[in-house]
């Protein structure tokens, strides 16, 4: 998993039905520095700090009810007293 | 998910059967800088902002008919509103 | 599987049901310097030395009574006689 | 997907049987520099331009007469008319 | 796949029971430059050249008998008459 901040929010009303509806939030990781879009189930707003997981383990999260799900990246918590990330060494 | 804009088109007359037949665009992600060639199947073209997948998820969404699909990225939504993207803190 | 070192906890109270219970401890790994937030089943600590496993394989490990499971590293030894990384040629 | 150029063949006689018989070439990704060796089942030979499928997509092109197949990089098609790389912007 | 040579042994007493026994050895990449501890089942010693696995297909080599197996990365071949990475261009 990957920790990062909300910076973003992805307004896209053109999109394939396969992806759920749902909020689509731009995370940037803190390590590292990267962009990734997350499906969001939790609420989150712009300046969260959040933990997210990637890659198939995402999209199997929709599986059951989604086969076909084309998302592959999802926030999965939100961090408490947590407001920088621990720096490497 | 990332978020990119086409800059080009493959042409490939000579490729495997289970490359499905259909566009491929070249997407220029916006981080990191990287560019992946992504089956098209919304009719983008270039200069068009985009949110692909990539990996397992990108063949799970043809899998249901062609289980050997060879394809790793996918369009999954062409983006409003968004001319460029959210820039890094 | 990738070498690290243990250097933060994250607590996480607001979070998806499908992220097992249990410790989630910051690697920061050797090679890359990246910073992965692993689930750990050692009871490992800050300082010391492990293993860890990313991506799908991770999340099979919980997956007889997980199939939804949400998480994508874990932590799978803790090295003995192995104070520094080994250095590139 | 993937484009790069053919830089190199491996030879391995000492091989898991699971890898299966065939050429594997060294293929130059254009972005990012990278090099990736990849089964090639089309004939491919140096110099040539080609796109490949990474990771396990790959593997699932073998599966159903080898679930156990250990390749996770596939050449997929050769290009035409594309002599250098797009350049990103 | 990818090249590497043999750098290092990891020594792990303390460890997952679905780690299966066997060597673990760190394989330095050709490209990019990187380490990545890999499952050793040809019996290989430190500075041969090697090729390698990563990812899901490296734990499906395991999976007829460890479905929950934790390892993500899996020597394949030593290479022959292959003293050195093939340069990028």
């Amino acid at each position: 998993m990957k920790t990062g901040t909300v910076i973003g929010r992805i307004v896209a009303s053109k999109r394939l039905p396969e992806l759920p509806p749902g909020a689509l939030l731009e995370v940037q990781l803190d390590y590292p520095k990267d962009v990734v879009v997350c499906y969001d189930p939790m609420g989150c707003g712009i300046g969260e700090r959040v933990m997210i997981t990637i890659g198939a383990p995402a999209a199997w999260w929709f599986a059951p009810a989604h086969p076909r799900v084309v998302a592959d990246a999802l926030i999965i918590a939100s961090l408490d007293n947590y407001d920088t990330p621990t720096p490497m060494r």
